[in-house]
């Protein structure tokens, strides 16, 4: 089957930037997320939704606000972008997709950052932000924890850590090409790096030294949820290219979370790179992707 | 009177631009793209505004769609940055806080930019937008053009064009902070150099010159409305900081149009930097103009 012409638009941009970073090493971290934050460009404005800039617990977020969305059904968004880079504005579009097509609304959070922020700072944020909305009168029932690459760990790292503190748990996870390995020992790191015009090991490496500074461990299950006790976990929703070099983070992620009983979905899209319903409103598997995660949510 | 706490963040950013600009003389022009696209952050998200993607005569465009706004009436908005970088998403924010204040819808358009399109291609498709408008029925006194430092010269421009080809004119003309010297002999240049955190004679050099090209010349009209006859155009509101270098082409161009028999509006505002109201949602000054701006144009 073939992919849509229009899908190519991200694997331009993933090419675009993976030969600029090659060509100026000179890039600083800021010039890094002035780069990252035109993750956006592929995604169309999703019409009839509203947006509010805020402040929860202290973390800068948007609220992203479909016209008609049941208003008090959440989704805590953390975006992706290896912990150091990425930002609420490089996701605001893509979040205001999801959130339309679940007819939900949405909260994506400026967590802090690596390397000024290293682990957990990450998740001190998402999981403040979610007893924020607990406070603020949201139940655990109508929460959506939901994040792509490191913000796909972090949607489940963060509910991991709730479980540790006692808090009740979200109603579902949703995770886009999450990255998960933080030891850098997926296959597909290897057997898809020809395809993936961005994820390569020597950037994983650059951005999990960033992440766990000279403390962390890459072995620690709130970093690297590949280890971690998935009992009681809620339904799980999870997916990636097939041409992505963190295909197996998915694949992995679904076989430990079903063994331990979790409700799990896996969605892989041929030929797609990574967090391809970045495509949103512009390529077709993005769209359909979309639709299945909201029949998955709608019949919960 | 001291200037907001809270107007500092543009200054910083523009600071942060120029120091960035000055420790990496290897920034190609794509990563300026990245870095100005940076300017969308003193804006807060304006409340109530939904945003449609568009194509326009073949140029992609953003509506935006202030809730209960008058959609007969439109701003077509030409964001800045030098005619070389800025886009339709470093002004999405900004362009929804000016259309709310007024009452009415906009369309923010990505118009060809410099080098890779010198002059005049920027005017051609500016011109391009506003005859689909007519076509698709929108009335010319119901049409609006502004714009920012260059694409503040361009809402100026794009009318001069229009009245050249025996167009019907738009019905206002709204300009933040234009750049129209383009041969960079305002004494501003030199006497608010130590002020302005962002907008050099050194900058401005470098942009001109991708901006004419081999071709354009410094004094045509299209290119230097300050060299351009006034005579029978709409009415103009013209805003600009106090501590920017650019200070004088809004004085000059205002002392020009009124002398043509302009309705004129000149706004200065103490201590602001170049197109302070990007500050909109965060700084009293920026609401403030915008504010003034809904009067002036009420009283229509």
């Amino acid at each position: 089957m073939g992919i849509s012409p229009q899908s190519d638009f991200l694997r331009a941009l993933y090419q675009s930037w993976s030969d600029r970073m090659a060509a100026n090493p000179g890039l600083t971290i800021a010039d890094l997320r002035s780069l990252f934050d035109e993750w956006h460009q592929p995604t169309l404005e999703p019409e009839g939704v509203t947006y509010k800039s805020a402040r929860l617990s202290g973390i800068d977020a948007i609220w992203t606000l479909p016209e008609g969305a049941n208003t008090e059904q959440v989704i805590l968004y953390t975006h992706g972008g290896g912990f150091a880079v990425g930002s609420t504005d490089s996701h605001r579009k893509l979040v205001g997709h999801l959130a339309k097509q679940l007819g939900v609304t949405a909260v994506v959070i400026d967590y802090r950052r690596a390397p000024e922020h290293p682990f957990p700072a990450q998740i001190e944020d998402s999981t403040a932000v979610y007893k924020e909305l607990l406070a603020r009168g949201f139940k655990p029932a109508d929460i959506i924890t939901s994040g792509d690459s490191a913000g796909g760990n972090l949607a489940i790292s963060t509910v991991l850590k709730l479980r540790q503190d006692g808090v009740a748990l979200p109603a579902a996870v949703i995770a886009f090409s999450p990255w998960l390995d933080m030891e850098h020992v997926g296959k597909t790191l290897q057997t898809n790096a020809a395809t993936d015009a961005l994820v390569s090991k020597a950037v994983l490496e650059g951005m999990s030294g960033m992440f766990l500074g000279e403390k962390g461990s890459r072995t620690d299950p709130l970093a690297n949820p590949l280890k971690a006790d998935f009992r009681g976990f809620p339904r799980l929703y999870i997916n990636a290219g097939a041409v992505e070099t963190l295909l197996d983070n998915a694949q992995d992620l679904a076989r430990i979370a079903k063994a331990a009983g979790v409700d799990v979905t896996l969605s892989v899209v041929d030929g797609m790179q990574h967090v391809f319903p970045f495509l949103a409103g512009r390529a077709p598997e993005a769209d359909d992707e979309l639709r299945r995660i909201a029949q998955w949510f709608k019949r919960s």
